[in-house]
């Protein structure tokens, strides 16, 4: 039989999303109302393994106080890093080469050593794995899935996106605007380097004309065909949402996004496509790359709730004797998911979802077609 | 066989809600796409009954030009009524009385007349009720469910929902400035006659220290200590979000909100539970009171898309031959349901979904029970 | 010569507004800077005359970190208080009977034990006048002005009314689009107890059809009369904006707002002006009253800069030996007026000032007036 | 003794900015209530010169109708142009090269032949030059000043410019999330080619590290430092906020912009600093580009009064005879300024103007001076 949770610890990695303060906060009241004792691990596992970066100690006790007030914030209060896995960390040989070595027994000493009984870590594909090996080597994990983009597989839904597609609708309302009065094409990037959702999401919320997203090959000359058409209705303006990850109909940009990272360097797809269609059209076209704009801010209600919930059940979990799982929305509720059945494969556009049926229905272009 | 159809009608019944633009724009637009005709009866049938309220007539010709630019507008373009059910029509009497009558036939007659095939009747449970009863008498209706409470049954969501929850979380945001720094009891009235669906929602996301729903008659005592308990924390502000439609154990008020609404007049239910607190306290407590500003506004991207979605698939509907219907969305996508089906009881808060749970889990009094 | 500062404390009086945050950070940041200590004195004077509510200290020591990420914040970290005024201090006799003491000499003894130079009191007429005394009692005082109604004299403008009048604004546009979709007049209710600042900037703005502001005693046939006129050009639906403190012409309620207050009690002046426009026009009426929603949140980009404009002003007195005055906006400058100037009497709207003249242009009705 | 206006034209000019259709909203009320007609022309003069273009006619009526629910409406709907200069009308050559052309008599025999006694141009430098030659020309003339960046001198102030800092206040709020998560530099590129009031207002309003504005030639070391010294202090993230004119010392970049221009080609100024810091301080930097999202948008509250004030006081003006004017604010009222005093020459920031100092008083680094 388990030992009662006495301690857990909190932590968070890869890029951040708003909702994760809602997660912090649930999972910390919820765990205080239950007795227990609360820590968050700064940046990742770096509180633990670098605690000389922290002259105030490498775990943030987190009591009641600590947690006010941050539900609305943006961000994590206990940091995060894209760095620092510890079943691959990197340690640089005398020689000056770098290796990377497996320190879970390490890590594991020291959750031991700090009294944690349980960890829940908050984090994408990578972050998850990483909880299912821990879990694995004998460590209570809870997983709270976390991507912002939307394409993670065994979840309807991911704290952040929401935010990210509201944030990304308002800022396109405001670009409609500038398009209409000068009689323009606005090409709007925004994430989604695997898989459309925002850029469909926020596309036909605010009524963009054309979309393109990585599930769907394009050809610019279709969309060039719908600018036209718009033009000859006497509408001279065009706004046109491109994910980062799209790519050309047979075009040299691989689906990982490899090529389309080289391609950014040069100015990115959206720039890529403002300029083609300027040579297509004849109309002037400007580019707005929404990037890291779709990451922070305050969390919509929709993501506060989803992270809190998720926040609450990962304690409720531990509460019931259960681990080894990740916490995801299978609406309307919280399931349980084995850590091990967690893949990274991303979960795609489903071409023939409800929302890209409403888009064709509304004539919306994507590339892969001429208008009618 | 069906005759193919040529011409369509849109009518929105009942409060307004944001997302009922995107609703009218999608219907449009998939209906010009098909090469149907389409016009909007303005404020519910009125505009077929009483033309002689129109100079510019009772039916809008909705173009691609008149749905433009519409969707990010609260409202609806072609105007709403809570009044002149068609079934039961009120009609005055040479004596000044007044009776209610079926104008049914009659109305049947000016669609014909009008050369309008099918109607897509925007509403609640009264709209989808009579569009029932005109689907029974023989015309092809399509129901397009609405309801900014949430709480219509045989469908996960109504438009609307989100953002009414959105800016109730944002007011409550702003509130907890004031509350905290002068040290006192806010208590926010929002939507909710039958259900506390905004009221649960908001006050979870927004972090209220107490909620009170319809679903759970309360007392006050409860809510009082979770406050005193708060302040011998070093706390000494408390936010408690109410429902409109909340009551009091074994209170006199019905769950109808008859009696509410009498109490209303005298201030409504947030006022009576200010002052109560204020007496339990000792505390200054203020009320606010959110009302028609949940109505209104912008609406989120959520309920964009869901708007959009639910018009495009009433127009799919009538255009694979299917009438009859309400279309509901059946996570994630949007189903079918009989117009035969729908009723007028209400979708009320499980007290053991997922959010009851995290509120909970976090400790919100819901004034069923001290805090512990 | 006076001698130099090592230590200055901050105090906030009266009713929170947006912007307080921002004078306390730039005021702390300016005055470490230059090598000082910083304090924040709980509550108004609570901190020092009642350290015994604050088991943390009735001092809040205000170092870099703690004034880092709150400029985006409402409220005072600080907090805030209406009573305590030091030389008015209520204090219980032995029968029980409260008599008021002047408690200066104490206060500046406490200050001397605590070994503050000089205080930044941030408030309205009250805590500018109290700031005075304490000037002319040898401390040395610098005033910072706080009303969020604009109504305080002798400066331009002060934080906090444009967050109101934003917030307004958009909340009125909200109500547009119910008030449009159904045909009805909308009161809205808004702060402004002496002057009608936040009621003509709001109202003018977002487009009301009616303003009624405590400088123009009202009628309301004027207003009736233009919702006709409305009606008859097709036009169902009207906005008017009521300040607190309007008041009809002859009535018995005194511009003191004494007999508003009354009125407040049986619903306030919203809700009898849409009782009695119902009765005038035979349309339904619906009042939604702003009060406290517009006193919280986060301040715009105007009352950051200004708040912050006029905390750094305050520190960079004292260093240049200047005390006993306020800062005051003399656009576009901040200037010093003597704390002896500040009265308590409002700076009322004009009726000759360029936003009266746009509104008269633009047809805005005031109560006084019948349309053309 | 000059004819009494029958009829006038509205005419906006260059970018769009929020608050052009508060403009065009009271000019139009204002004159419909004086008994004028009023139109609009279409993309500056093009509705006048290119007719052909418009099928449905180069002048659009304005009625109230029309102006109706406009005001938060971001950019123009009469529509706008950067082209069509009438004094330098570029006019192909039968050889096929392009020569400039003075088309002024031939515009003011069009305005005669429409019946249009007077003119009201709202754009920048350039339209007010054009409407100062026209007006010299014999036509009465009121020009409104436009520009977003603020930079236009005899006015304290232009519409959109507040609209601008604030979206940008609220977007380098939304990056402080991120930022502090993952402890990296983020350099913010704004608008503003001559002047940095934009950077300025949003830099510090926001709590920006680092200010980077066309007025001062900036060096990276004492900006590196900055970042460094806040890293030593435990922030180990920054925020730069760079105006896209901003030019190193003794660089290449010329006050005009041009080399400017070229640097945005191969990735703009911001990105240039990001690069140079990474390098410096060997920190991740990231760049966001705000650009056109700055320019769309509901105009703020500030930005909307204002406009309604230079379209009603435009109205005034030739109301009472006076025209070849400029409306302009001279705080807090409306003055009349020559359009022959009208220039190109660009209002930058006052180096010891008010908020200069705050940000100096706060140590914000402006790439002038090491911090201390």
């Amino acid at each position: 039989m388990k030992q009662p949770i006495r301690r857990i610890a909190l932590s968070t990695g890869g890029g951040d999303a708003p909702g994760l303060n809602a997660v912090i906060r649930s999972a910390t009241l919820a765990a205080i109302n239950r007795g227990w004792d609360v820590v968050g691990i700064r940046d990742g596992f770096n509180g633990l393994f670098l605690p000389e970066l922290y002259p105030e100690g490498g775990l943030i006790q987190l009591t009641r106080e600590r947690v006010r007030g941050i539900v609305h914030q943006g961000g994590t209060i206990i940091g995060t890093t894209n760095r620092g896995n510890p079943t691959a960390y990197p340690v640089q040989q005398p020689d000056g080469s770098w290796v990377e070595v497996d320190r879970t027994p390490e890590l594991l000493a020291l959750f031991e050593q700090q009294g944690i009984d349980a960890l829940i870590t908050i984090g994408g594909d990578g972050s998850l794995t990483i909880g299912n090996h821990l879990s694995e080597a004998g460590l209570r994990v809870i997983g709270v899935p976390k991507t912002i983009d939307n394409d993670l597989e065994h979840t309807d839904a991911t704290f952040g996106f929401d935010t990210a597609v509201s944030f990304a609708t308002e800022c396109i309302d405001r670009l409609f605007a500038t398009a209409t009065s000068h009689g323009r094409v606005i090409v709007v990037e925004v994430m989604g380097r695997y898989a459309g959702w925002i850029a469909l999401n926020a596309g036909v919320a605010s009524g963009a004309h054309a979309i393109l997203i990585p599930e769907i090959p394009y050809e610019l000359e279709p969309v060039a065909a719908t600018i036209r058409q718009r033009e000859q209705r006497g509408s001279k303006f065009s706004i046109v949402v491109v994910a980062e990850g799209a790519r050309r109909v047979g075009g040299s940009v691989s689906v990982l996004g490899k090529a389309v990272g080289q391609a950014e360097r040069l100015g990115g797809v959206g720039e890529k496509v403002a300029t083609e269609l300027e040579l297509l059209t004849g109309k002037e076209a400007r580019t707005v790359v929404l990037g890291h704009l779709l990451r922070g801010g305050t969390p919509t209600a929709v993501d506060r709730l989803l992270g809190l919930r998720f926040g609450a059940a990962a304690v409720r979990a531990l509460d019931e004797g259960v681990d080894g799982i990740m916490v995801a929305l299978h609406s309307p509720t919280v399931k349980y998911v084995p850590l091990s059945e967690v893949t990274s494969r991303q979960k795609t556009v489903p071409l023939d979802c409800d929302t890209m049926l409403t888009a064709r229905d509304m004539a919306i272009n994507f590339g892969d077609a001429m208008p009618t």
